[in-house]
């Protein structure tokens, strides 16, 4: 299909096994106005174009490599995004990649392993004039937006205490086989956290997304529960925001039987309001 | 993009202002296996060639009539199947000629206008060996799935007792402006039933679906609780199944304040078993 | 204790393996305001006996029969009023002989066992001056009152429609050995209704309760799904209200798994509201 | 009317204006078995004789002083134990009467005002051979009571996370009229802790309850979020059992529009339970 009108998306990673690059996928044409056009979706080439034929891709815009396809698609001008869908390791650098090469980039969260590396992806951004697009999916559901156009526009006074937490059972056990847990259980690839880097960014940034107050201390209890892990599997932390409101953020991969409830609690002092991703079109809001 | 892979979709219906076709457009494309190659979308050739524009279609996969693609399609072998979304009065010719061309149809509920249109196409499909599907969408639910397997293997016992209900509130009022209300409420472009052709169907089919079994006799009170309208607008209506169990069916457009919540509840001997849309991923079973 | 303030109450019925009459006792004395002073809890003096004194009754405030106990407080002006909490066949008799003793009753539902009796009791009510109290206990909850409160004062605008629906379970069996299941199967202790007399009652008198509006025709589906039985255990109701409001009555005790959620919705032009017993400090009220 | 088998309950408190006092009455009387007798409800001999007068009590049975009612009623025998339902500072000391009288105590929580107060009781307890019972009113659930039994038996496995929560918004303005508000947030009468000893006890013990754990560790953050209080009205703690648990216990009187939502979430590695107050009747069980 010669399509001549919608955005023309590249993708970075979502190869077989993959969880999160389907997602991207399927969410980028809800709208009918993204359409994916190339990719390269796995580091072993041989399963890249794999991938790219099941998706009905040309095969000369399924690509070995992410360098390549960069600059390939720079000369043909052939995309005009590119989502980066891969672990945590291979975030960083092919974000700065397609900056440079004057490509917009939606990059899955956490942004990347360093505050280091933060700091200078944010400078190319500035350099470049590009966007940089970090998916915290959850800010996405119109109840959050209400939420926080209720507290920007002081519907709920003055803001004391903020509850936000992040249940998950999925890594209860110690073995787990999926792919997508093995590199979240390796620091290589996913970077110096576990659990509050996967699942606590989400809490964290949903506090700050919808309350518009920024966290200025931190005081964290992390936990590795299942023995053998190197990395945190369970979180609980204290908050202190910028406006002198308190809070508590937790967030645990270890809660058997749950599944995948963030909720979030904000507390003010002419009322309230209570949002949980498991009844996402309820927007609970309750008065002194 | 040349795709090799996809299924190639053709659609009738889905123009500016409907409600089911971009519905239609977004489920197909879920499973990244369809791929939205040609169509027809309003009876306004205008309308359709600037939609198709706007879905990213080549111009000469934009038609003016359905009897116009279905003849081109056949022809240069471009579709694989059609998939209907109009107005109820728009159903059984559509399908006819495309049945007739060779492809399988997708067809949105209900049907058609009658039992005589139904018992047709009826022949027609076992004439022609194509598929036609009937778009119940409820029955694509895991947890409805799941119900109807627990009562399939007699978890359940035997079945006495079926409350389903589908109550709506967006007619409670004389004045709709939108236009999927006013076809809806025109017997010329809506059949003979108003909201029991609308969502009854629904709750019926859902009933049987998941059930196993036959409604033989209904004793219904069909209501227009908003004076003026021509087709029922409320309708509650006692049934009894093949087994003898008995049950009862409510469907509602005139029900303040609802939005859109099918629930079913099925009674056996030893368990029961209920669902709700508005809480789609939870299955409620109890036993005796 | 000499109690100087409270209002005396008696009681005829509850005595071992009753129900209900615990249930009076322990709602009467909640407010601080009633006290048990005098009783005849079962047709067995010896069993009446043993539970009066479980009770903490005086052995003199213990009868045999409710003739004697309704003479005797009458002479001494020992009680205030009268509970009469037994099977449905002892209801009119005692209620007569109270009533004409002087006596106000609170009564258990349903009143009695024909329509003829109804009347009667009815008028002597009337002659005597006295007050019959039916406890239609659901009318209680604070959240009822509201709703009742909100129609009064048309917040819901007009009244469209009514779904009120008693699913219960207790009965899903043929095999009942409880005392009080006995003797509501048995139509010589429990008149010529089953579950419409049991449960259906409330289901009824909430309708019209809230709503201040009157059942005017019935289209009633009646069955006795476990076989053998003589009453029916399940019953479906089509309503027409004096008002042309239409409904549905669902009441039912082989509902397998269900426990006890008396639940009603009623549906005006200007908005709708929704309660049930099992979440019953909560009223939800939806607007156009 | 005499009594002659109930147990006789005197009372502390519980006068005009108090809250909790007729909640003991009530609950004291729901089992039939017993009865109040006597009283001193306030501390003002007149609201004492009032309010006894109200309750039907004979007036030889209502006493100006605590003290004068143990001395009394030990003399003549009438009462078999007393309910302490008055604010904090008047805990430690009617209760070491009343046990030193050879009376059981049920004393409110919290126990008294500090750890050195408890540990008399605690010896005095031991010393008298009377009970103590502390009204750490959630443990009566039974979904309660199955919770705990269900982790006693190692239903769940090893217990890894508990969260625990007591929101309430009822003290969420400065301005606060009540009578129990007053004496809360009083140091003097209430004793050195605010929320955390009026309602973080009531979370802190069903912590411990459910569990069969015990907390060895916390680190807390106490806010006063009202300014001018002198006590803490909002609390978070991180918490530390002693088989290596973690936890978090968050108890707060200022969530502007919470009601009185005790709620309880405890993961071990084969499963997990939920409970909360406002929904009592129901355990959620998940597993693995």
């Amino acid at each position: 299909m010669a399509s001549t009108k919608k955005l023309r998306m590249g993708m970075i990673g979502g190869g077989p096994g993959a969880f999160i690059g389907a997602v991207h996928r399927t969410a980028a044409c809800l709208d009918e106005e993204i359409e994916l056009v190339c990719g390269v979706f796995s580091s072993d080439p041989e399963k890249s174009y794999e991938m790219g034929k099941q998706l009905g891709l040309a095969s000369d815009r399924v690509y070995a490599t992410y360098k390549e396809m960069i600059e390939c698609e720079q000369k043909t001008k052939g995309m005009d995004f590119v989502a980066i869908v891969t672990p945590n390791h291979v975030h960083y650098e092919p974000a700065v990649l397609a900056l440079r090469a004057g490509f917009d980039v939606v990059l899955d969260k956490p942004m990347c392993l360093s505050l280091q590396e933060a700091r200078e992806l944010s400078q190319i951004v500035h350099d470049t004039g590009r966007t940089l697009c970090l998916t915290h999916t959850y800010t996405g559901y119109p109840m959050v937006k209400q939420a926080r156009q209720m507290i920007a526009r002081n519907d709920l006074g003055s803001i004391r205490k903020v509850y936000v937490e992040y249940p998950q059972g999925w890594l209860s056990h110690a073995e787990v086989n999926s792919k997508q847990a093995q590199w979240r259980l390796d620091p290589k690839r996913s970077g110096p956290a576990g659990c509050l880097g996967d699942i606590g960014v989400h809490a964290f940034n949903l506090a700050e997304y919808i309350t518009g107050l920024q966290v200025t201390h931190v005081c964290a209890d992390l936990q590795i529960v299942i023995a053998g892990r190197q990395l945190d599997d369970d979180a609980s932390v204290l908050l202190r925001f910028n406006n002198g409101a308190t809070g508590v953020l937790m967030a645990s991969q270890i809660c058997t039987g749950e599944e995948n409830n963030l909720k979030i609690r904000v507390y003010g002092d002419k009322g309230s309001i209570e949002w949980q991703h498991a009844d996402c079109n309820t927007l609970a809001v309750r008065w002194f």
